[in-house]
């Protein structure tokens, strides 16, 4: 069975009206989360470290870095706005596993910028990266992901890929050969989650990917069968390893659309509760002093995660319960700023946290989290949250994209070019040159 | 059991006056090696077609393309001369399974001639590199090649980030990181043998190792346990790894004396018989018209390999033995040149490989061949060779070595020119500047 060159004739004669609507709306979303994301990280330690090791060895100042002045050649730019997307864990999620964005994005935004592409270049390419991701993580997930490989890194780069093949007009033949190219530059583990090697994945695999659509245009040669050979990505880098996950449907469905952006700042663990306890406060205008005692019961893996109840810096906060709870009730938020090393300080803060009991319950789903507020009037409240936001089935609406965009970008680009930069997201089916997005993502003034 | 931080504690404590002289001289003798083979493949297709897609994002003039005019900045510097190195399976192999130069002197010379760094810092920070890429080879082999892994890709960015990494100066902790930057793009399928991608596998790891050890200078964080830990290298790319292998004697002993170096321009199964077929028409000055018959015994593996009774072009030419058995008796040679097309299709060849006859023989092993020459004057000769040239056993001289590095090197620079390259070579202890080899293997006029 032809799994890379099916794959690769279906990148090729995809055409730009082939997508459905959902589809590309979902891909504007994608991109207003992910620039969001990546303006908000550019100044993260991680991106910086990055930059002053990449900087002297950087080529023509050919695409932005997202948020900053610097500009850099593409490879280096996909490179530094990949870890950027993802530094803060903030990017999106396909609904099994993949970060879909963070490798793909940046690869496109770069080379469009480069070569003053259009809008719906963009989002074509880019809606058939996800596909190709999606497809090739799908076909070895979880036995892969199990085995201690970072999928957002080994899956990404076939996206990258793909998705900058498409902006390369490769043919068949070139195309198989970028897949193959991708394949054998898979690489990323999970050991190294908590390190800056983590955002170093999804910005390695747009920059392999990018680079590897780029040598296939010049015909440099791979194998036909790098993805399904016995020696090819899927039977290497897994023990399980299903082709036809890659090849059934293709056209007919798309993995975008259950693609998932997280609502607040930290893993998806602890989303349904603070999520609830936002919603109390604003029900019931909650004061800190209202509050006696709360119950929250979550699932066993839930608390193993996430329950961490004296946490002391804000990357600790972001795996705490009793802080994530706290802060929901006081700031009526979950975002980065509530996970910031003095909040997580915050005398006020401590002594509402020490007021959180949790409660293991194994009939508590992922994102669900049932929450009790014991009154100091004696009274109490009571609200289960059965899907928190941000999942498929209460997905954020195009409004709290962009107060989670806001409230990442405000800070680096003020309020009015945040605005500019919304404006240009939501049209950019409609956009010449799609250059505009990284232009109007650079500091002015 | 601490591996990764025992191994960067080596690497940053050791002095270049620890290395033992055969060492030393090891260095030397590889460099040479490498040099013939990155320069006389300089203009090969796969050369060319990566720099025309690398070409228009490079940095700075930093580092020089051997045996071109072009200069790029390091990091595509080391991966182009990577790549040239290894497009002829021409080069060094460590007595079991790493091509050692290629992926780790690509990225050193880049760095040397950058900064100016002498030649003694460029043999310790080599050795030193090719220590750590065969010990992690080592501690996962046959396992983790079996299973489908280019073992000179997924261990050479160890390697080469080891080396840059000691050109850096890091510290303990930097060169942690360095290694633990490398294990997370570790990669490289066998899938992609016979295509452009092979070269790309030591190309890629002088590349992002190099990338490493810059990341980390700058305190670019990863895991401390990238080498060991359950999601580390050595568990999630193989199914056996032994760890005591990467520290047990380090610095007591060192891998660099057991590399080999190839006299012949193909596969090692068939070295052992255009050694004795060259040894046979050197003593009897045999001429074509001479020979009526040749019978060479060969072990099974070699014959299912290099099997091919009629080959049409110079690469169908390197997997027969019937090809090389009849060029080694005209020409008296088996370099690079002996595998040209139009070599292949000569007449004169093609009448005198049909001559030969093979015998798979369990008794013969793979550095060996049995050869009968029956002449047309109905005598017939005999010869048995035990151990090939290029093995442990029966090592290339330096002459020989030499005699190699000008059949590769003396078409694209000229006799004059070769013998400076060879010059500077030996003395590269002596050098204060390293870059001086890259200047040197430059063309002029």
């Amino acid at each position: 069975m032809e799994v890379t060159k099916t794959l690769a004739r279906f990148l090729v004669n995809s055409r730009y009206e082939h997508l459905p609507q959902d589809v590309r709306h979902e891909a504007a979303r994608a991109l207003l989360n992910w620039m969001g994301c990546a303006i908000g990280s550019t100044h993260h330690e991680t991106v910086s470290c990055a930059l002053a090791a990449i900087k002297p060895f950087a080529g023509p100042a050919q695409a932005t870095l997202l948020g900053r002045r610097e500009r850099l050649d593409i490879l280096h730019a996909a490179l530094l706005n990949g870890i950027s997307s993802h530094v803060l864990d903030y990017d999106d999620t396909h609904a099994r596993a993949v970060h879909v964005s963070s490798p793909v994005y940046p690869a496109l935004l770069a080379y469009c910028e480069w070569r003053g592409l259009s809008g719906r270049d963009l989002i074509h390419a880019f809606a058939l990266g996800v596909e190709t991701e999606c497809r090739i993580g799908l076909s070895v997930f979880p036995d892969h992901y199990n085995a201690g490989w970072h999928i957002t890194g080994t899956a990404g780069v076939f996206g990258a890929a793909a998705a900058s093949g498409k902006l390369l007009n490769l043919n068949d033949q070139q195309m198989t050969w970028a897949l193959g190219i991708a394949a054998t530059q898979a690489s990323g583990l999970r050991e190294m989650f908590g390190s800056m090697c983590k955002s170093l994945h999804p910005g390695g695999a747009a920059q392999k990917g990018l680079q590897a659509a780029l040598l296939a245009s010049k015909n440099f040669t791979s194998s036909d069968r790098g993805i399904e050979a016995p020696a090819g990505f899927g039977h290497v880098l897994s023990t399980k390893f299903d082709p036809s996950v890659i090849t059934d449907g293709l056209g007919e469905r798309y993995e975008l659309p259950l693609n998932m952006y997280k609502p607040f700042a930290c893993g998806l663990w602890m989303h349904a509760t603070i999520d609830g306890c936002i919603h109390m406060k604003r029900v019931h205008d909650l004061k800190p002093a209202d509050i006696a005692k709360v119950d929250i019961r979550v699932g066993p893996m839930a608390l193993e995660l996430t329950g961490k109840p004296k946490p002391t810096t804000g990357l600790e906060g972001k795996f705490s319960l009793y802080h994530a709870a706290a802060a929901s009730f006081i700031h009526g938020a979950g975002g980065e700023a509530q996970f910031a090393d003095e909040v997580v300080r915050d005398p006020e803060l401590v002594a509402l946290r020490s007021k959180v009991v949790t409660h293991s319950d194994t009939t508590i789903g992922k994102f669900q989290s049932d929450i009790t507020v014991t009154l100091t009037n004696g009274k109490s409240l009571h609200h289960k949250v059965e899907h928190a936001l941000g999942t498929l089935e209460r997905p954020m609406s195009d409004a709290d994209l962009e107060e989670k965009f806001r409230g990442l970008v405000e800070s680096v680009l003020g309020a009015k070019q945040a605005g500019d930069v919304i404006a240009k997201c939501w049209a950019v089916e409609t956009l010449a040159d799609a250059g505009e997005l990284a232009r109007v993502a650079t500091p002015t003034g």
